[in-house]
Formats: structure tokens, C-alpha cells, sequence
């Protein structure tokens, strides 16, 4: 953890006292937050959150990819201190601003909370930047866990920061976890199922980019939104939760529950489960992460109306029409490069569907064969896990080529 | 707390450490508990979760009203120093043992939890005499805290005494407090909704004893499967919970929930909800308040199986058919000997319904009728109370002997 902003002494190793301290600091003090990813759709729910609680945080770092217009509106809104964006060309804002890379920003003394909410792996080199630096680290971006997950959790575990994750699964998880004093035996982990949750193979031979944009319970960014339409998404998620929580993969299962309000569950040793339920609204676990331990209250955050909720609906996944997410527990359990050669072979092939060189039904299959192609290394290092990202990617776009797709 | 097992010193006004200190007492030790109403529902199921865990827990206490029988085998198996017995006339097993009043035992220095699982208002006096005690009090009996929650809390907190709910519904809203910094914003206290949940006033009227003795979803003793049958269990309930957390009644909701697979679920500031869930089986909450703050794994426990729960409904509770509900929760806002009268007059009510002198609608009518004459006494002392009650169901009785019900 970052306290620099907080002049009480803590003691070492009194995980009380360091909760203690954490809540008279924050109450004191604004957090100074750095948002990677800030015109992306999480990055503007964070900017939501941070303007529905103006007294508790100071947005001193903002970091975008190809919006130039929305980010030099944010910059002059929030005024941060550094800036990251792709495109240097045009001057952005009247706000004077220091111009740094990604991963100065992530670790940059003055920040308390990093929100890595850049999408794809350009998340992964900023969020080990930031654990280096032992920042609170609020992680929406899943590639980097997916990716580089044994990386980043032991370099989180020697500098002492905290990864507070902003996926609404993995936040409801983290808040059933919550005071218990044992770790839990299992994790459920819901999933809407999607807007094809009940399609045959054939339908989701024709289904186009359009259709599948359209998620029935969430907005998200394109590329989540066709990850959970392929059901990869809750693939990437089981991958995730295995770091995070360091559970085994064979203790995390799968609920459809198209209602979306549940939005995990955690089951203990007694066999109690505890579950987190609200509507679905990510500012809900991007303002937990940035308060925690705290709650606040915010206005804007809807609240369960036990009138309109007349039932929740439970079904098994469908693996044999969602491949993508038995692919991605496969290469979960197999670690090593595995699921960086999951999401390389992912993101490209979700890019040919969006660009409708390939058929949805084909995102499942070139990632088969790419991992089937593929030689794991075990216990790869940052270079093992970019060169098999890289190999992946060019490999999806060969075969698509070699298919005569693209 | 009563740690007179263990020799490590607690440092005084020291949450984490009284945890720490509970986790390491705990493992190394065996709890002694006594159960105070062993013959009963909660006792027996106390008693079960004794045997599947049988190197934690030493029963060193029985209590017992009428049936001689089966506390004779219970001294039997688990061989207590102190016994309590309605009927004294018989000699009781082989075992020797200590006779000694309920209050004795409840505040033993050798006992470490008691478990009062009594029904009716025979549970007050030991509950008052375990936390006057400072003992870890585990809770099934409803009367003490609806009739006298006041004073029993007050007492507590004064003494040191922890209550520890065995109620599912306060069990699942103590678990889903853990861990949280805040106090919740409202209380959602599940119901199945009873045997009777579409029955309309008329069908109400010719329901015999028999058909409300079968509950859906819970085994329970007689009192309380009428009282769930009529509501007033869950309003009763209501009035536990503002005890229990401090609660005010405004910010508890009733929710029905006929699988009685969601115990109950706490908001908190930020609209986030969590909820409790296990199929419907009193050991978990026994289990939960006897292990507190650990959890342990107990084969006998039933795990929820997601293959086989489809839905889970919802719906709200029909105050105008079952004005039991409606009328705890305006005695519970009156507070003062109001929930006394209700607890008293509910009884008498209850008993005239089982031999048949009443219908089941007379049940609510009687209660109603009699808590429109009482005169209330505001911050009673225990004998305004126990005078209140008294008069409540000598009141009934008349009401129900005046109409030659009986």
C-alpha cells in the first residue's frame, strides 16, 4: 500500500491496525488517483464515481488511447497532473500537464490508486509497474492476471500492494470474502450467458458483429462485449479469479444467471454461501475498489427494487455451443504461456469477426488450433508471455489468411 | 467472552486480537456448551452437529421440559455434570450429574457457550442470566429479545456477553455483516410465506391445525410452525433483528422467498446487497454461532446444488391477509411491553388454535383485540414485563372463553 499521504506510523504485519489506519487516512485525506484507459467505457465510469464523490478523490493522472477529443474534455475538467495519450500530434487543453508513459504514471510517487482500465494487453506493462511500486492497484483490465497472473501476484505479494479488482465478479467475490477467517472452498461464477444464451450451433453460424454488440444485461467496451457473447469472457474471468483468490481452477464453477443481479457467489467449508446482488452497474465495484475499505454512499448508484425482481434464474452453461469457454479453463489449467496465447488468439480473431472477415462460430475454432498448435512454457517470464502473445496473434491472422477469410 | 479455557492474555478494546486470540483458543481447545432445551427442534439438531464434531465440543450441559425419555438417552451419550428437568420424580440414567436450575447453568463459570433453545418465554430468564454472565450466548429462542431486547442487549454489552443468532435469517445477516467497517442500511429478512402463502381470508378461516403444522420448506417444533404459518414468526423476527443490529425497524423489509434457499441479505451504503444462501437446514446456523469466528467442514451439512435450483422467486408478503405481520411490527415500533403483550397474547393464541378452541384466523383477531387495550409502559424493568405478558394471556383466554370459543 501507498500511505504516503497519511503521517500515522503503522505497525508491520497487523493486517487490524492496517485496516484501522487505512480508514482514518482515507477519511482524512483525498485519494490522488490515475485512471489508464480514461475515455474507455470503465475509465468514464470511473470519472462518474470520482465526480459523484467530489471530496474524496483527486484525479491526478489520466492516460488514453485514440480519443483525443473526449480526452482533452477530461483533461480540462479534471486537471491532472500527468498525462499519457497515444497520439501526440495536437495539443490538448489549456491545462499545463507533465506528458509521461503508461507505466511513469502507474508508479509515479504521488499517485495513491492506479485504475488500469485500458482494455487488451497494453494493460499488462503499466499494471506490473504499478505492483512493483506497491500501489493499490484497481484492475478492471483481465489480460494482465489472464496473461501474466503468477507474475504479477507474486511482485504484488513482495511490495505489498493490493490488487483491488474491478470486474464485477471478482469485486462480488471479494465482498462475500469479506471478515471471513478461513479462505473459501469454492467460487461460483455467475455469467448472463449473453445474447445467444440459447442459440444452436447453427444460429450462431449467422450470427453477424451487429447482433452480437448487444448484450442483454451490460454496456461494455466492443471487444468485452463480444468475449461475452463467445462466453471467453467468463473463461478469462475463471482465469482471473484463480489469481486473485489463488483458487484452484477445479473449484470454480460456471452459473448462467441471465438476470445479472447476483453477481458471484463464494462458497465456504460449512457449505454457506455467501452471494453479492445489485443491479448491473460497474460505477458499484469501481467505487468499492476505490474506497475500500470503506462504503460511501452515492445517489447515482441504483438500488434493488425487490418489487420489480420477481425471479432469478439459474442454468449450466452450454460448453459444447460456447467452445471459447472451455478453451479458456483448459488453458487455465494448463498455465505457462497458455492463456497468453488464449488472449492473443482471442483479440484477434474477435478484431476479423468485428470486421466481419470471419463468422462468430470461427473466433472458438482458429483459437482452438492455435492452442492446439502451440509448445507451453511453464513458468514463463514477461518475454516467454509476450513472444507467445505475438506468435498467437500472427498465427490466427495466417490461418484466416490461409482460409482465405481475410 | 468467557475464555476461562485458555491462558493466553487478550489485550483489552482489541477487535483483532480478541479474533486472533478466539481462532487460536478455539483450535486448541474443546468448547463446553450447555443446551438448554435439548429435547427440542434446535436441540436435538445442537446435539448433531455435537456428534459430527465431536473433538470440539464437550456438552457439559442439559436441559429438558417434558419429554423425560429422550433427555434420559441424551445424559446417556454425552454424559453432562449439570442437568435441569421439568419432572424430578424419575431417576434419570446411570450418569451422575449436578441437578441445577436453567439459570444455574446458563451462567456455570465451566460453561463456555450456552445454547438456549428453549421455546416460548421460558428462555428470558437463563438468556438474561448467560449475558449477565458475559457468556457467548447462542440464541434460538425469539421471546427473550421480542419480549425484553432492551435489556438483554444492554446487559450484554455491559457484561461482555456476545449473542451469537441461531435464527437462519439473523445467522445470514451476521455473516453477511462480516468484515464490514459500516454498519448495513437495511435489512432484508427472507420468508417462505408459509403453507398458506395464496390462501385468501376465506380459505384462512377453515384451515385445520393439522394443515398448518405442515410447513414447505423447514422441520420445526409446533409453536413456531404456526407462528410462520400465520407470519408472525417473521415479525417476531423483525423485532429480533432490531436488537441483534441495532436496526430501526423502518430499514428492515420482508421479502417472501418460498425456496428458503436465500436466508436474508443486508444493503450497505452503497446499494451493494449480499446475501446468505444453503438449503433450508438449521445445523448451518447452529454450527455457524458454535464455531464462530472459523468455520468447519461437517460432511452432514447439504451443499446447494446449482444443477437442481432452477429459480429462486420473490415476492412481497400480503399484510392484509396475514395481519400477524403487520401487527408485530407495529408493536415492535411501539417497543415498551408492546412486544411482551404481542409474545404473550400470540402463545395463548397459538395453543387455542392446536386444540382446536379456535379458528386460524382468530389467532391475528385475538392479539389485535388485546393489544388495543394494553396500556404500555415505556423502558420496562423485566417484572413490568413479565406483568405485561401475564396479563396478555389471561387476557386471550378470557377473550376466547367470553365468545364460548373454548
Amino acid at each position: 500500500m501507498n500511505h504516503s499521504t497519511c503521517d500515522t506510523d503503522t505497525p508491520a504485519n497487523d493486517l487490524s491496525s492496517d485496516l484501522l489506519y487505512d480508514i482514518t487516512c482515507m477519511s482524512k485525506t483525498v485519494k490522488r488517483i490515475a485512471v489508464l484507459g480514461s475515455t474507455g467505457s470503465i475509465g468514464q465510469q470511473t470519472l462518474e464515481v470520482v465526480r459523484a464523490l467530489p471530496h474524496r478523490f483527486q484525479v491526478i493522472g489520466l492516460a488514453a488511447g485514440k480519443n483525443t477529443a473526449l480526452l482533452a474534455r477530461q483533461i480540462d475538467e479534471f486537471k491532472p497532473d500527468f498525462v499519457y495519450r497515444q497520439d501526440e500530434s495536437t495539443c490538448l487543453a489549456d491545462t499545463k500537464y507533465e506528458t509521461l508513459s503508461l507505466e511513469e504514471i502507474a508508479c509515479h510517487p504521488e499517485v495513491d490508486t492506479v485504475v488500469i482500465a485500458t482494455s487488451g494487453k497494453a494493460g499488462l506493462s503499466p499494471t506490473l509497474a504499478a505492483v512493483k511500486a506497491g500501489k493499490n492497484v484497481a484492475l478492471a483490465n483481465k489480460e494482465s492476471l489472464v496473461m501474466a497472473g503468477e507474475i504479477i501476484t507474486s511482485e504484488a505479494k513482495r511490495n505489498g500492494a493490493r490488487i483491488l479488482p474491478i470486474d464485477s465478479e471478482h469485486s462480488a467475490i471479494w465482498q462475500c470474502l469479506s471478515g471471513e477467517t478461513q479462505p473459501a472452498t469454492r467460487i461460483i461464477l455467475t455469467a448472463s450467458g449473453g445474447p445467444f444464451r440459447h442459440y444452436s450451433l447453427t444460429q450462431l453460424n449467422k450470427v453477424t458483429a451487429e447482433q452480437a454488440l448487444k448484450h442483454p444485461t451490460w454496456q461494455m467496451g466492443e471487444k468485452v462485449t463480444i468475449d461475452s457473447a463467445t462466453l471467453m469472457n467468463k473463461g478469462l474471468e475463471v482465469i482471473e479469479a484463480r489469481w486473485l483468490f489463488d483458487m484452484p481452477i477445479d473449484n470454480i464453477s460456471i452459473l448462467i444467471h441471465p438476470q445479472s443481479i447476483i453477481h458471484s457467489m463464494v462458497e465456504f467449508t460449512d457449505g454457506s454461501i455467501k452471494a453479492q446482488l445489485s443491479y448491473p452497474d460497474m460505477r458499484l465495484p469501481i467505487q468499492y475498489a476505490l474506497t475500500y475499505p470503506e462504503r460511501l454512499p452515492n445517489e447515482q448508484l441504483p438500488r434493488l427494487d425487490w418489487r420489480q425482481i420477481k425471479e432469478l434464474t439459474f442454468e449450466p452453461p452450454a460448453l459444447d455451443t460456447f467452445p471459447c469457454l472451455r478453451l479458456a479453463i483448459e488453458a487455465g489449467k494448463k498455465e505457462g504461456t497458455c492463456p497468453a496465447v488464449l488472449c492473443g488468439a482471442d483479440e484477434i480473431a474477435v478484431e476479423l469477426f468485428l470486421s466481419q472477415c470471419i463468422k462468430f462460430t470461427d473466433i472458438a475454432r482458429l483459437i482452438e488450433r492455435v492452442l492446439e498448435e502451440h509448445k507451453a512454457v511453464a513458468h514463463p517470464d514477461l518475454e516467454e508471455i509476450m513472444a507467445a502473445d505475438d506468435w498467437a496473434r500472427e498465427r490466427v491472422r495466417q490461418l484466416a489468411t490461409g482460409e482465405s477469410l481475410c
